[in-house]
């Protein structure tokens, strides 16, 4: 314990910068126990700095000057909380390599840019932490690169969007319907006016680009990660998936394959009893794989004002302890393979398929003998005895079947006249 | 990366470390340019150097000399897996004074001289980590101390037996009773031949004396924790139990309240949406919460060969890392607080209770006033209209209460002699 102050500035004080002050000033008393001293922000970048007064202690820290910050010799550590790609980028550039540390919960700047912010801060020896960019409070990022560091993981996977969770949550045990449940989400601030990144699994996707990249120690870009969204789901479908067995989750997954990762994002039906499948609301979950560890999950928060800041502040900590024991930039960048993203194409998966035929012999005859032709095979069908305008409704999941070829025989169904529309097709999770 | 070969010596060749050996040669390849360098197993200590002769590739790192590792100069790190007390505690204390880093599994040992042993690691600036005491595989010692650092945790309880967990999933999910369920783990290799540390709550005791001292920065020693063991729950209390909407697990629970630390291990009910009353079988996990993290879970594999082995190979890594970067030790004891523990009459609870009463007018009004009497108010009862010798049976949940004032009340109770059994008493988790 030592009597020295860490001075640490903070760029932005939205949801998670609150949290992080306030976080910081709750451990005041004892962090020079925990971790060795104390931290103190100097400084805080806000863009209006007469709006932002009424949330700190001590308003002068607060300022619109990025220079200010970068040329103060005396702050050592830089949160970055600001958010997207520009001025994120140059702000933790500028401040690598100034030799301050940097810790993030930007997830869209890692997912993109982490190869060249990870290389920036190894060449000036100093940390460059990101444990809030993935599933906000749940620890996930050093649990794999330390706790689970002796082991191979074959697979990274799990719910890390809590609005399009609590979204499925609503319409499944509820009966809502996505938009209905869209707009609730949104009416109790779990959605943002523009929702876009969350419904359509962007968001998703750049956690999956991290946790892949991390997990399999090889990059894993945002670009090389398939994503699909939720807004196609219907109470429909929920309701078939629940009869055969399953829950529909927006899931992001990744794996390590013989010949290379597989990294997606999309709805997906997954048996009841897998953990996954009890993670609801806007609980986010990580569930893991590896060859010593076998199955591990790991489940909490993934957003939320404190949630996030416990993560940044768990960061903080273990900059301060690197500072304090001369070890900074002790654990970096571990990608040190180059392991090939598959396309999507490529992946092997099984299909969960509704559509409307014509209610008449032969139908599934034809469409089973398509099925056959591209080494599709069904594993289970349910078609009730309830018909609407002459049409029948049959929901099928198949066997594993390569995505290339499952697409080219759903082209050839959907031209049969006997085929009326193909309401959904969603895949499987499972072998 | 360096050319540098870091040399280690395993104490124990049993199935924790025959996994620990198989991991670190399954990570031979590319551990250097995971951690910076490679590390050797250059010396085994076991009992019988000859028939530990088929478990590894080079038989002679076998040894039974402990002086021989002890005075190895080239032996930096020691990897304790032999169990017990004794001589394990020996040979830690001298191996850390010889100013060697330890890393152990052994949770018996640290939940009573965890203290001696982190002082002495502390003393000569080393590395002793424990990652594997906890939950074999499950990364939670780390996450606790470092990811979580920046919250007040108030509370850390989990499912931290497997083979208690493994019988009570049998006893809910087949009907089985149980001895037979017991049976049947000892079977399946899930139970040892004496199987007391376990079903009596002893090894999940041990367990919880650990988790509380490192969540709430406090000592917590196995004495201080209250334990009570599965052989008196019976297939008709999960039954009553899942009737009111529960199951039945054995918790180690320790909770940082007002007035002291709550810690104890005993068969609990929990409500079926909580997210540990679906880990089943032998598969173990740990609740938090903390102030700002809110609520999170830690799931997986809490024993066997690899899984344990991933835990401690993690922790090898970790010294391995401090070595490089000339920072070990950098993270030792953090009890730096003395927060007293509570007994257990002192807690308050909600009770579980099923019994055999008289079935004539005025019992149930007896026992009631006998509960008012010492604050006990009843929140549900089921008494189903079944007779058996003129008795009914009589299944009360409890409001919370303190521990000691129901069992006042309990012996009153007993004394009456409208009341012919009391079949079973176990605690309900929540508010």
């Amino acid at each position: 314990m030592s009597d020295r102050v860490i001075k640490a500035a903070l760029l932005g004080l939205g949801t998670v910068g609150t949290g992080v002050y306030k976080v910081l000033k709750s451990q005041e008393e004892e962090m020079s126990a925990k971790v060795g001293c104390k931290v103190e922000i100097t400084r805080i970048l806000v863009r209006n700095v007469e709006k932002a007064a009424a949330k700190v202690k001590d308003p002068s820290v607060l300022t619109n000057s990025w220079e200010s910050i970068l040329e103060d010799p005396e702050i050592e550590i830089v949160i970055e909380l600001i958010g997207g790609i520009n001025p994120a980028r140059e702000y933790i550039l500028q401040a690598l390599n100034a030799g301050k540390h940097v810790v993030t919960a930007n997830k869209d700047l890692i997912a993109v840019h982490g190869h060249e912010l990870l290389d920036a801060a190894h060449a000036k020896k100093v940390d460059f932490l990101f444990e809030a960019a993935v599933a906000g409070g749940i620890p996930i990022i050093r649990p794999l690169k330390q706790c689970l560091a002796g082991n191979h993981m074959t697979e990274v996977m799990g719910i890390v969007n809590g609005t399009t969770n609590f979204i499925l949550t609503k319409m499944s045990q509820e009966g809502m319907e996505f938009k209905d449940a869209l707009a609730l989400a949104t009416e109790l601030g779990y959605a943002e006016a523009d929702p876009t990144a969350d419904i359509e699994g962007l968001d998703a996707g750049r956690k999956v680009a991290i946790l892949a990249s991390v997990a399999f120690n090889s990059r894993v870009v945002f670009n090389d990660v398939y994503t699909e969204g939720i807004a196609k789901i219907t109470s429909k479908d929920i309701h078939y998936a629940k009869e055969m067995g399953r829950a529909i989750k927006l899931l992001g997954v990744a794996r390590n394959t013989e010949d290379g990762i597989e990294a997606y994002v999309c709805p997906m039906l997954i048996p009841s009893t897998h953990p996954l499948a009890t993670v609801n609301d806007s609980y986010n979950a990580v569930f893991v794989h590896g060859d010593a560890v076998e199955d591990a999950m790991f489940f909490g928060r993934g957003a939320g004002e404190l949630p996030t800041a416990s993560a940044v502040v768990g960061d903080v900590f273990d900059v301060v302890r690197n500072i304090l024991a001369g070890c900074s930039g002790r654990i970096g960048c571990t990608c040190y393979k180059q392991i090939p993203v598959k396309k999507m194409e490529d992946t092997h998966n099984r299909y969960f398929l509704r559509l409307k035929v014509e209610d008449r012999c032969g139908v599934l005859a034809e469409m089973t003998a398509i099925f056959a032709k591209y080494q599709v095979s069904v594993a289970q069908i349910i078609q009730k005895d309830t018909k609407v305008e002459g049409c029948a409704e049959v929901v099928v999941i198949t066997e594993k079947v390569r995505e290339g070829d499952f697409r080219t025989a759903i082209e050839e169904i959907r031209n049969r006249d006997s085929v009326r529309k193909i309401s959904t097709i969603i895949r499987v999770y499972g072998k």
